[in-house]
C-alpha cells in the first residue's frame, strides 16, 4: 500500500501566525512532516510525500512528488487504491496509532480530524475521491455512501489532533514525543489557569 | 468494578455561557450525563453519579451518591479499586470506546482530555488519588511514577473529547449520537467557512 504524506511547502500553517513567525511556521511544519514520515517508516511503510515544491533536504531519506496544484487535486491525481493519504501535521501520530489505520477493515478507512476535516484515510475502493475543502469528514462518508463503500472509522486522540491553531499546540507539548515537540519544547512554557492550558514563550537566556 | 461518573448540578458548563444560557446549560449538562449513563450501562456496568446535589429525575434508573465537596476530594473519598471514573459531559463516548478503557490494562488507566484534563480513568492500585486540579494528566502520571503503579492509555478522540468550550460544540454535532446531540441539533446549524467549523443558531420558525 503506498502512503501519501501532502504538504504545503509554501506558507505552511498559517494560522499559527498568533504565536509563530514565518519563518518558525515553516521549521516547525517541516519538523512535523520528518516526525509524521518516522512514524509511518516504524509501522512498517514507505511513505511518499506530496509536496508543492522540492524539498531537497528530504529527497535522501524518502521519495518526494512535486505537484503543485491544492491539495484535493494533487491527492485525487496520485490515489493508486489501496492508498493511505495521512496528513503532515499530526504532531502526535505514533507507529502505533497509524498502525491501527492500516489495520483497519473498511473499502475506506476515515480518521477525523478536530473541526470537521479528515486527518487520515486509508482507500482501497476505486471509485473513491478525496474532497478536501468545507467539512471534508462529512463530505467523504456521503461518498462512500454513493460509491456503495463500506466505511472503516479509527478511534485515535492522536490521529484525531491535527496542529492548524495555536489551541493546538499545548496538545503537542504534553502528549507528543518528536523533533517538532522538541523544538516546541525549547520556546515555550506550558501554563495552567482558570482550567485552560496555555504556551507562554519562554524567555531569552 | 464501580463506575463513577461525576456531575455539577449547580450552574454546570458556565463556559458555554458564549453560546448557552443557564437554563439550557443545564439541560444540555444532563442529556450528555443521561448519555453518558447509557453508554456506559450498554459496555456492561452499573454506573453510579457522584452528583453535588440530588438528582431526582435519575434517581429510579441509576445510583446517584450526593457528595458536596469538590470534584477531587468527592471522587477521593469514593474510589475504592478497582473503580473507573468517567466524566459527565463525554457527548461521544460510546459504548465501545468506553469497553476498550474498561478493558484496557494497567494499574491505572489513563484517557487524556483536549487542554490538559483528564477526562476518564481506571484506578485499580491502591495508593492512587486523583487531583483534577490544573493539567491533571500530567499530575496523574507523575503520581503514578512515585507509588510505582503501571500506566495504561487510551487512544481514544471519542474518550478524549469533552465539551466544555463553544469551540467543542462543532465536534458533537459532526460526531455524536444521543440525546445531547439531538438537542443541540434541533438548535444549531454548522457552517464552514475559511477551513473553520462554527455554529449558527437556527431562526425560530
Amino acid at each position: 500500500m503506498d502512503v501519501l504524506v501532502p504538504f504545503r511547502a509554501q506558507e505552511p500553517k498559517t494560522r499559527l501566525g498568533a504565536v509563530l513567525d514565518a519563518t518558525e511556521r515553516e521549521e516547525f511544519a517541516r519538523l512535523m512532516l520528518a516526525d509524521v514520515l518516522e512514524a509511518v517508516t516504524k509501522a512498517g511503510y514507505e511513505p511518499s510525500v506530496l509536496s508543492t515544491a522540492r524539498l531537497a533536504a528530504l529527497a535522501d531519506e524518502h521519495p518526494v512528488i512535486v505537484d503543485e496544484r491544492p491539495l484535493t487535486e494533487a491527492v485525487n491525481a496520485h490515489l493508486d487504491p489501496p492508498t493511505a493519504v495521512v496528513m503532515a501535521d499530526l504532531a502526535l501520530a505514533t507507529p502505533a496509532s497509524l498502525s491501527r489505520l492500516f489495520a483497519a477493515d473498511g473499502d475506506v478507512v476515515l480518521v477525523p480530524g478536530r473541526g470537521g476535516g479528515t486527518n487520515a484515510l486509508v482507500a482501497r475502493h476505486r471509485q473513491f475521491r478525496v474532497d478536501y475543502h468545507g467539512a471534508s469528514y462529512r463530505d467523504h462518508q456521503t461518498r462512500c455512501e454513493s460509491i456503495g463503500a463500506d466505511v472503516g472509522r479509527v478511534d485515535s486522540y492522536r490521529l484525531s489532533t491535527d496542529v492548524d491553531e495555536p489551541s493546538d499546540l499545548p496538545e503537542v507539548l504534553l502528549h507528543g514525543r518528536g523533533k517538532a515537540t522538541d523544538w516546541l519544547d525549547a520556546r515555550f512554557d506550558i501554563s495552567v489557569s482558570n482550567g485552560r492550558v496555555d504556551l507562554t514563550r519562554r524567555e531569552c537566556s
